[in-house]
């Protein structure tokens, strides 16, 4: 099969090359840029020497369908909305990191991310791809939406006790970490090692684009959710995120709380609860496609609180992106997807 | 004035020593240890060559309080409810920074401490040195229990909330992050490096000793909140704590809320309470007294978020003792306490 | 093929699990412990969850060379020097990881390790498995002294230029830096995350145990080599290893130089050498098992400075081992090894 | 006294500011910009809040000699050359932070820089500000050219050995390594946090523009010395530089060698000699002006080690150019410079 990635030069697109170039079923990646065309791959990322010989290829819009079976779209926002329009969907598979085909309503989407929506027809075609949610569309899907990655930690903590009506629904509240990968490659004050290194900020208050998709997501399983609160934190550390999440109980005891989580997830071979009492840290997911779940309640409050991590360039882009492309061609949902975290 | 430290060399006993060893009011240090008499201090933390030419000190509890005017104490739990019941109070003044003094309910303290409580006598003794809150009886007292770092932190963020009747009291939830050296220089693998960086991680999950010190503080200032929502994690970083505080408002505005908190704090130098839609970050504050704090109100959801930032070292603990010496003495609250935050 | 690692829960031993429990000719992993027996693997490394089903089991000397084809020995120093003695080499091979068997002489062993050296009949036995030095001899090998993780960055640096006799032999300085998972998961002062963080120390000064394993092998390419300056430092980080090394050139230019490098590790896969101009950085080889070299001429000084990094872990540990294992077995040299590595 | 910073918005003219506010002979800081005008500084440096009240002032080179009694220049490369032309340096004191005036020989500047050198009338009025090496030269200068960050752990770890005559003069090796904050504040790849943490860089192989400082002062103190290798390393750290040095020693024993450094520093209240078998880390002088230094003589190479470090942003740069300021103005060396190191 062969599979092109556009955006290449960015973390997804790397993250994205590193599974797919080892892929089984990947015969052959291409490599698409907007504007260094001709340069070899690993002059951007020296890591690939020895491993990629690939130069790096002009998109052809007018080509690029029957160049490539699957194409992953990690270039930046609103380039795929652009782009889409101009390729035949029928002849190629697509799969969006950039997140302009997520939110279903335009007028939501302009408002969070103040920029023009993608056509409509195109963002009704596009399946939400969180694997483990939405394992039958996506299988049938010619058009995926990779979700973001708080997004994918937040809702995978939610899902079991939305879906089942158990939390009050208007006391959501996700307080999310991330590391400073997620920001991409393109440098910034923001990502200044001297000003985030020994540092812990919060950023974007009350204003992330991601609370919308989480939203949208919630109410699908559960429709008396109401706004959440969401907010966002940089954690001086490359990669990982962790959202812990906090509900108002309707009832329960944490042994039932432990085992509707266990039995949601217990066919989803990347989501692994874990035992009572224990809670998983950012690094033993790193560089692996898991999204670890750790519960507790708490009898003083009624209140649960989920901790769920991801490595954000994994299950929250490039993994999940493969995971999706797995299931999509009918190969065994982990295929390229078996390395353990790298530890420590 | 002559001061003892009890605990100097943790990590606490020696920021106590960086702070008092250039006060203007303080002529001579005694640093006492429990096991390394006669050392030089300088051979425990070699940053300070040429600057402590002191040896440790055996302590002689018959005659500490003769020797000194002001003893602080930053020893392990327990030590200061040992040790105090031997000391003179009325010879010389205690800030004990250890936790042992600051829950004036006994059965509490044993339930959340799992040890036994220190002597009522003196627990009820002990003023609760959150300075900005407590400034007259600090200003008279003999004992003062230090405040916790998260405590200092969250309470900060709420007194003006909280004591306002201004938020839902059952809605309080604190996601508190806290860097490394929190947790003392003692190693085990809970700071081991290779476990500590690149990771995230959240711990004793509804279990912490800090949430009674918390609630107590805020019942004190408003006795209908109820028990709240406290969650700690660890940051990779070395110094720096964040809490990000969530609560239902009962009502109000973004600028009604930040005028608030600017009225309530206008004359406490050592609280900067940030311009609207700015937010403080760890680094801001480090190596300083100061406690910053930002505040958002989001009309979505009508609940607000508060921000506060500190060094757990010196606000968290240090600090805020020497900010409490100085107001114990009639000295300038500020003094020795000047230093800009180190940045970057 | 079924594999024993001794040591399974020190960093080492996981690593050795990380690449034997997905390597195509493995069937089974033994983890053998001299404390902990029955405990749950995973529990010792949360990451593993659902990936080891292992229990760590009791070392049996008698009965462990029936048990397992190949054992790896990850234990902490002596620990091997003890065993093997009572193990049957005949039937099984062995990788030994832990420095016991890597110097020939047992006066030099006890004069830098300051501890017995190991039976010199098994010490002479033991190969030294530097892979693409002594690929023949580790071919036939029984037993296998896998090098030390800075020997190991070292000796490739210095090999061309040594064996080639192009450089001055007294003139050899070789300046290291580590990462800090390289001093073991045991906690310490020296691995305490705030004594480390934000910090960059040198330690053992003219003492490290890894001056005469690396004096040994180069004076077996060139018997002109005198005694060498060898630092080490550690870096805030917890993978990676650069050995910044400098000497004398007898003549050359950087072309000539360069060119040396590349032909001589032209057959070499893990070995890449750099582009003239380009010097590799430690996270380029982060996770996998390359050993990426840089090579300078400096005409003003008449000295090269050659550039080697590793992940000490992998090319410097474990991936070394494995790599030795597939030699030894006839397996491809690469078979499990074949990961790019994490970036960023 | 009234004092200038240009380039006040740099890492470098931030501290100069940290130390300059509180400084007790300055009375008023006025802070340049070349662009920003009118904004407040702590809009730049928000951990300032509270503590600077200033605007940035435009630079008006007609007057600014009239403005203010010091001018210290921390701008980047060049704009010292361009704008001390202007500048009337009877009527006010100039230390230039920036390296325009550091090389007596405009050519070497030039081939090294890479860009113009200036005026060589300016250039040879400017005293090298190395404030122990140069002490009586400083007190009466008009102009200091303020010495490089690696130049000063590099010169100072070097010149007892070097103006003793007791090392091969041909035989200097000094391998440096620093923290990211040495960059400057301008965003790059190279200070991009991903790109950055938990890395390990050498940058500038043979090319560092420090390489003709270093050996320009080393020549005037003795004549004999060769040209010297010295390669830089970026370590994931925010402050600190540690240089590691080299050279063959023509006689001596340890004690003797440490005697020589002792001795030669025992009158400098910055400069900390450790104990013999002890080393400076780069945390122990964090924040604060000293440079710590620490000498091994290794009997089997016959060569010296010594270990120098400093704080890049304090006395590599801002710290530094302060005690110029009170040798200038005949002020106790440490006024405004008195802090202890930050630890941890």
């Amino acid at each position: 099969m062969k599979v092109g990635i556009i955006g290449a030069t960015g973390y997804g697109g790397n993250e994205l090359y590193r599974l797919l170039s080892k892929h089984p079923h990947v015969k052959e990646c291409i490599l698409y840029t907007s504007s260094e065309a001709e340069k070899a791959y690993r002059d951007s990322y020296p890591h690939l020497t020895g491993i990629s010989g690939e130069s790096l290829t002009a998109i052809n819009t007018a080509g690029i369908d029957s160049e490539v079976d699957v194409l992953f779209m990690a270039s930046p926002p609103g380039a795929a909305a652009e782009l889409l329009p101009e390729i035949c969907m029928e002849k190629v598979k697509v799969i969006d990191l950039s997140g302009d085909l997520r939110l279903r309503d335009s007028k939501t989407y302009e408002s969070w991310y103040k920029r023009k929506a993608a056509d409509p027809a195109i963002t009704r075609k596009a399946v939400y791809g969180l694997s483990e949610l939405n394992k039958e569309a996506i299988r049938g899907a010619s058009v995926i939406s990779n979700p973001g990655c708080f997004p994918t930690a937040a809702i995978l903590g939610l899902a079991p006790a939305v879906s089942g009506e158990l939390i009050d629904e208007s006391s959501i509240i996700i307080d999310a970490k991330t590391g400073v990968s997620g920001a991409g490659r393109k440098p910034g004050a923001g990502v200044h090692y001297a000003e985030t290194n020994e540092n812990f900020k919060i950023y974007k208050v009350n204003e992330h684009q991601h609370i919308p998709e989480i939203e949208q997501a919630l109410l699908e399983m559960n429709s008396a959710v109401k706004p959440l609160t969401f907010q966002t934190h940089l954690v001086p550390m490359t990669r990982g995120i962790m959202t812990t999440i906090y509900a108002g109980a309707k009832s329960g005891s944490l042994k039932e709380w432990h085992d509707l989580y266990k039995e949601f997830y217990k066919d989803c071979y990347f989501v692994r609860v874990r035992p009572v009492g224990e809670f998983p840290s950012t690094k033993e997911v790193y560089g692996s496609n898991y999204c670890d779940i750790g519960i507790a309640f708490d009898e003083r409050t009624g209140r649960i609180t989920v901790v769920s991590v991801i490595d954000n360039l994994m299950k929250g882009a490039a993994g999940q992106a493969v995971q999706n492309f797995n299931l999509m061609n009918g190969f065994d949902e982990t295929a390229g997807l078996e390395m353990a975290p790298l530890y420590p």
